[in-house]
């Protein structure tokens, strides 16, 4: 992907859109929904469209030759991939662009940034794909800093070692998720890690942010995946020590697992792999409610099975995607290279036909495109093409996102309750018509689920940016007032802070704040994320604060 | 249990001891092991042998309630019980007892008793069990503090709550293992964390210490099962929020596991449990070399099989322990509440004939007495009576200890290799003869295992401590340099402080100081384990300095 292709205001490349198909199906989907005719839609944006601020910091000449001004590069880094992202594209609202963007080739380079930083009193965002969707990535850092410059880790994106015996690899952290699956696959190595982003997010990225991948269970996030880590921080830099495991202390990479850049870059990482999958086992089941499927998923989850795929999709959300209505929908999946999975598989339906399970498919075969067929197929298909809809529905005045979270199974109904009700009365309150909320689990732990929520309105186009910002700020508080996290994989960015103002334990955030004092003494690395530094608040006028 | 009957100077009560036939049994083998008589024991001692300094503190009255300047209660407290902590008991060697050990009954004695500490200018040392092989729980603290209070938690020792549906229960960090899992046995439920020291070891030192415990993969530390803790820092409290997972910034639990009590005490913990087990499938089987066992432990530990129990362990151990002398004894075992687990161990069995493995004993029987039969059965008896065997050993000057770590596979053959004839130098060296290193696998990860490493050496008893220090030294160098961890799961304590030293990234060190200032800017908490605080170098006289 070369950046004179890559979407600045949306998803993906210039030529990856919702097809005129889609484009008419959800239009008529949503004109039937919302019973009125949506109005027309804004176009969008172009680089010329949009007036941005002149550099404020002068490159100085050691670092020009990786260093650029380019409009359309300051465009491409403004913002990550959020639902109020989109819209303040469409809305050609980008006061806040990142001053220089600077494409380093070496850990050198990075040093030389920071230090120029440093001298400059400028902050330092940490960039891999840029997809974020909570305000991970942006500009907006208040009136303490004399400027931005945004770090795109875009060129350090090889496998520079790989240990076929304990299947791992170093591999550099500003990798594509298909760039780096291409160069394990010819050692028959694989990370397995595919975020819904995953063709447009780096590795960096996920270790920064506890990105959530593949694995419905026991490989969660990135986490566990994590061998070791080097990190250049402005204090200098960190090499945690490749081990397979280890007592020795707290364990130093998970200081970084979840720093969203506050600390320091992670430049690069040895990572655990796995064999290519050879064996698999498949199946798709259909509850008549969605907490019959979840008791089905807690004797799952509690089993010692470990499905690779255990997603449970509510009758809405299921409907939505085309996957039928007829209740909730169970995909349910096992994969590896070793053995043969009918074992498994063959529990693993005992136990969601113990729990008023309907079997509906139990070997999905795979169409002449490749595609999936089936109910579950029509899911994972909507699945894959929701990023490129959101373009659609920005434009055209819909308010539509998601939220994540985990809670404990004890909690789990009243919390499934409590949310939804919650989030339709908001929908309703704010853009005064009914909305739609609906809820899919993403992951599974022995002691609770990662629920998924989804959220849709018609909201006004050029009012979207506050009716957004109150539905998700009740998001936040319901979601930490009934127990749960407030990200399960998201990250905190600046969306999530006032949630995770309440859910990070004060004397905690402290001792964090203690640490960036050690690393980043100047306090110039992505602030206005997470937590603020210890001596300065930082404003985000774009987005939530913590309460 | 009661202190009245714990022995100060060795492990268990004193009740407990080798039989008279073990003692005549290990009397011969080492007579014929070392080609001499062994000299005549020194008797272990008794209280009224050791004369103990004065109290340096005066309790105040408002902690009189629980607290005790007892002689026999500040013995039980001085040590841990590591090979030369022995040593020191049977020398009545006790110069830096504590001078008050408090036995809290509440949170709140436990603030009261670090504002006492704080005001008289004292270091406090965080004791659950006192099983410490590491020197976690001494009390040479050097001259820039007033005196020492060890605060033992045996009195906060309850399961407080029980979450049946997500198997989870609030328990008390003084618990004991076998306290702990009678509380949770009638629910059906068992934590099933067996580390060597079960019987007297507590949740709150598994957690500070990252213990090992029964699972060989997958939960291999007792990290992944804290669902939440509670820590009273100097500085205030902190509760972590009860969830299934999170990615909501660094995961706090982490900085606190491992932290070795210098951050605060851990109060309690919501703990993750698994249902009693009702299906198990164990097997044996032998292999000519210790590297062919091992590439048949990398194919079991890559299949995702996920075995409970997968011990490789040398031909010289099995041998030592009476399991027989004909090549390395694999002892395999899987386990569940679930499912039978044939087609677990099928596969595992043929993974294992495919390396050359000779399955002896595919479903060991259980004899009259519980005890396991045949010779996995004879390594596992061997394993639970070892901590009664240095009562013997040590006043014969006998040295006798193990170390533990974890490698890569990459690496492994070179490191076993190297690991085992510096022991075998050094050992010869020090005590002018040779001496026994054998290894055995405790865990197994994907990426590599964690060899444990068991060495033995006729020594002299006036000389034992100085003899033992030299060769402890020289395994944390050998460990390091050759590509390990300081330690697997025995933790940092004093005696790793040299390997921790290199192993630790430096700035890392410094962030955890930093948090550690945050927490206890008095810095009172255990002095001289894992780091020195930033404002002070506590004199570290019984036991290695970092290099």
């Amino acid at each position: 992907m070369t950046n004179a292709h890559r979407k600045f205001w949306g998803w993906g490349t210039e030529d990856q859109t919702a097809s005129a198909e889609e484009r008419a199906f959800l239009g008529a989907a949503l004109a039937k929904r919302y019973a009125t005719a949506l109005p027309t839609p804004v176009p969008p944006p172009k680089v010329e469209d949009i007036a941005l601020r002149a550099p404020r910091l002068a490159v100085p000449s050691n670092l020009q030759r990786i260093a650029t001004t380019d409009q359309r590069e300051r465009l491409i880094h403004a913002y990550g991939k959020s639902f109020p992202d989109s819209v303040r594209m469409f809305q050609r609202h980008v006061p806040h662009p990142p001053d220089v963007v600077v494409y380093p080739e070496s850990e050198a380079d990075i040093v030389a940034t920071l230090d120029w930083a440093g001298r400059a009193g400028a902050a330092v965002i940490p960039f891999g794909g840029g997809s974020s969707v909570v305000g991970g990535v942006e500009c907006d850092v208040g009136d303490s800093y004399k400027g931005v410059i945004t770090i795109d880790l875009a060129k350090l994106a090889g496998v520079l070692e790989i240990d076929r015996e304990s299947r791992a690899a170093r591999i550099e952290a500003g990798v594509f998720g298909p760039a780096l699956e291409a160069q394990l696959k010819p050692h028959g190595l694989t990370l397995r890690h595919f975020p819904q982003s995953f063709e447009y997010s780096t590795l960096g990225g996920w270790i920064a942010t506890r990105s959530g991948g593949h694995y419905a269970t026991l490989y969660t996030h990135i986490d566990d995946f994590v061998q070791s880590m080097r990190v250049i921080t402005p204090a200098g830099p960190i090499e945690t020590r490749r081990l397979p495991g280890s007592g020795a202390g707290p364990q130093p990479e998970r200081l970084f697992l979840g720093s969203e850049g506050i600390l320091g870059i992670i430049t690069e990482a040895w990572m655990r792999l796995q064999d290519q999958p050879k064996f698999r086992a498949s199946a798709t089941a259909r509850f008549a409610d969605f907490l019959a499927g979840a008791r089905a998923v807690r004797a799952l989850g509690q089993a010692g099975l470990y499905p690779s795929n255990c997603r449970l999709i509510d009758a809405n959300e299921a409907a939505g995607a085309g996957a039928g209505s007829a209740g909730s929908l169970l995909v349910l999946g096992f994969e590896g290279a070793d053995h043969p999975l009918d074992a498994w598989m063959s529990r693993a339906l005992e136990l969601v036909r113990d729990h008023g399970g309907l079997i509906v498919n139990d070997q999905p075969k795979e169409g002449a495109s490749g595609h999936r067929l089936g109910a579950a197929g029509a899911w994972r298909n909507a699945f894959l093409r929701a990023p490129f809809y959101r373009e659609v529905l920005v434009p055209s005045g819909l308010i539509a996102d998601t939220f994540e979270t985990a809670i404990t199974w004890d909690k789990f109904q009243a919390f499934y309750a409590t949310v939804t009700s919650r989030m339709q009365e908001v929908l309703a309150r704010v853009t005064g018509r009914p909305g739609t909320v609906t809820c899919r689990f993403t992951h599974v732990y022995p002691d609770g689920p990662a629920p998924y929520f989804t959220f849709q309105a018609l909201g006004r186009f050029d009012a979207l940016l506050d009716q957004w910002r109150t539905i998700k700020e009740a998001a936040n508080d319901v979601v930490i007032a009934a127990g749960g996290t407030s990200t399960h994989h998201h990250a905190v960015g600046r969306d999530h802070r006032s949630g995770y103002a309440r859910e990070c334990p004060p004397l905690f955030a402290d001792a964090l704040r203690a640490a960036k004092s050690r690393l980043d003494p100047q306090g110039l690395m992505n602030p206005g994320v997470l937590i603020d530094p210890a001596d300065r608040v930082v404003g985000i006028r774009g987005a939530m604060r913590p309460g």
